[in-house]
């Protein structure tokens, strides 16, 4: 079977990637880093820059209640379920130029090829510029993404507030010119059954593609998650020169117990094969209590645990309630866990995923798979019952941050797996 | 050989005991507790408190150049090198009634019975009120007990500052009346080769006596401690998403790690019957920088080393360095210890214990023996060569807290021992 090769006229773009990537660094930099606040100027201003580059390539250009912005190359048949390449335009504060919007600038450089090559896919290729994805702003992950699929929270609108202003998000939506009440209404702009498949190209926000030395990553899922937020262990605050050990409850020794421990079950995944992470973020005494001199009566910490696999990551809610009651019994403390939040993991797509690799094989890629640890609107769209993919591209000192370090050149690569993949497997 | 047995006498002082504790009760309860702040007006409250009691029972008073005031039962050979029973008479704030205070008491009562049986003692016992032995409040302890013994460090006068007021200790010092001048000058009020024996009896700062049942402990020694006031683990902070295990510079679990491993130390010396306890009282992620999906970058942790044997917890210190080298060289990260504060251990005289004992077995008293974990002016005086013997009385709730509760029946059995003792030991 012959294949269609959009490579050269992707090469060809790499001019408009590289004047997308010029016009969001300076409109939207904060002196530090880039900022691009949830429903703010600078989201604003990256959704007018995309929209501007799609109509330099006669891209149709229109926004949902939600104030995401689609542009469409269209297909052969207009009836077709379309696919939608898609990423986040909006950044954390003081963080990176393309975490989130590289993934728009892949889109419209792929169409923009396909164009180029004289290639019309079978079915129409929007290109969507997605709000609000960063949790950091309103507490709420992929409200774009989920407001378009129908899937937001009852009263995420009218509940959320973004951390700086205090302001609801319906409120910043009214500002941004979109139109909450319809999506109070139950407008869904892209019903999921309606969708042929979601692509999603981001930087890795990781290190391992760097260390590994691969230019583009094949994501082979999304983990899933469980975190305790605020949990807490409580002993008993005593001087510490007069309480003999057996008399301790110390929240201290306890908690560091119940991390080792889970450290010790990571190993055993390791050694299982068995993907999963879990990262303690916070384990703090508290500071109007502690003092050297004084056994620590109470510790505050988090937990976020991963892993592919749904079920495992399930069950480990249940180990860790087995470990902290075990430690809890010996020692005297008590573990006030509270509740687990829920991520359910975002499955790839199998089909895809075998003509991604086919693609990079064909185009003579170095590729590697790779899970995604992070979130992201895939996450949502995965959820939802669409078929979906996502790439990543190398990308050094991590996202978040003004120092992420992502070369055009790997962007162009993923950019032309991508293209390749909707000149020959979009049917 | 026959003894001599105050017992009576001195259960026939229990009203002054009782009375002395109201009077200190009614003067320096602040709302919550008892505070009787280093040089200011509680402990002043107290100073006077005991000085009054001790006119009524014909005992010479004398303050000295720091504030410590001596109430004197004179003895058969005024010559002779004299003994003193002391303890402190500040508190804590928002402490209770009986730290430190009850050992004044106790001396004052054990007087008061010898004189009421008609027992002169073979010296002089000089019942001492001690100023500023709690280090919450200019961050140094034993000062009135060094002043008096010329062993106060060098510039604690002038750099020491109240944490309430952040005035100097020299400046609190004068407000009280004391002559900060005659101690800079090198006056030494009580030259440790000129003291035949200190004794002191406490309140037990923990629960070891109420949970084994007994009234009265005969302390085996007094703690030496080593501490790290500020230590630092210092990893990496990045997105716990994108982070893989191999890559993760985790401070949170590193440090876990090292409290983990330093109760296995701990399990260790139980198995060998070596003394030993340590606290990490403080352990604390920077609530600038943490988050739940952030691997934690930093921790900043105290450690407390106490045993009664000082080669071994120095020997502890260079264990932490080792046992901190190898979890930083297996996780990547980085251990800022600083230096190690130390205070030797305060050893007890093995001919006063012996001879303690023999009071309680003439006595018929259960008493058992029990080390000091935490640190007391006997510390200074053993540091100055002098021979030391404390008691501790049962006390249920702990000190430094409203709640102690001491029996005025266990004050009795102690206050009983020590004028056995007086009675018989002290030539």
């Amino acid at each position: 079977m012959s294949t269609l090769d959009p490579s050269a006229a992707v090469a060809g773009r790499e001019a408009l990637a590289r004047d997308i990537f010029d016009a969001l660094e300076s409109q939207t930099h904060d002196g530090i880093g880039i900022t691009r606040a949830s429903y703010g100027p600078g989201e604003q201003a990256a959704r007018d820059i995309m929209a501007e580059a799609a109509g330099t390539l006669d891209m149709a250009v229109e926004d949902d209640a939600a104030g995401n912005v689609y542009m469409t190359l269209p297909g052969a048949d207009r009836s077709a379920a379309p696919i939608v390449i898609g990423s986040h335009i909006d950044s954390v504060a003081q963080g990176g130029n393309f975490d989130g919007a590289a993934g728009v600038v892949s889109g419209l450089v792929a169409c923009a090829g396909l164009k180029d090559a004289g290639i019309t896919p079978p079915r129409d290729i929007r290109v969507m510029g997605i709000r609000a994805e960063e949790s950091a702003w309103f507490g709420v992950s992929y409200i774009g993404s989920r407001s378009a699929l129908g899937t937001l929270p009852e009263g995420a609108l009218d509940e959320a507030r973004r951390a700086d202003t205090g302001r609801s998000l319906a409120d910043h939506m009214e500002e941004a010119g979109c139109d909450p009440q319809a999506l109070r209404d139950g407008q869904v702009y892209l019903p999921p059954d309606n969708l042929h498949a979601y692509l999603e190209v981001h930087i890795e926000q990781g290190p391992v593609l760097e260390a590994e030395d691969f230019p583009v990553g094949i994501v082979t899922g999304i983990r899933g998650n469980r975190r305790l937020p605020r949990a807490r262990c409580i002993g008993e605050y005593s001087h510490c020169g007069g309480v003999p050990r057996s008399h301790r409850l110390d929240a201290v020794i306890a908690t560091s117990e119940l991390v080792t421990a889970l450290d010790a079950v990571w190993d055993e995944c390791e050694a299982d094969g068995k993907d999963f992470a879990f990262t303690i973020g916070k384990f703090f005494t508290d500071a109007e209590w502690h003092a050297m001199t004084k056994i620590a009566g109470a510790v505050e910490f988090s937990l976020d645990m991963r892993s592919l696999d749904g079920d495992f990551v399930e069950a480990m809610t249940g180990r860790v309630r087995d470990l902290a009651a075990t430690i809890a019994e010996r020692r005297g403390v008590t573990f006030e866990l509270g509740e687990f939040t829920r991520a359910a993991p975002g499955p790839m797509d199998p089909a895809i995923k075998a003509g991604m690799a086919e693609g990079a094989r064909t185009l003579g890629m170095k590729t590697m798979d790779i899970a995604s640890g992070a979130s992201h609107d895939a996450a949502a769209f995965a959820a939802a019952g669409v078929p979906t993919q996502m790439l990543f591209i190398r990308n050094a000192n991590g996202s978040h941050n003004p120092d992420e370090a992502m070369e055009i050149a790997d962007f162009m690569e993923a950019t032309r797996l991508l293209a390749w993949w909707l000149a020959n497997r979009a049917a």
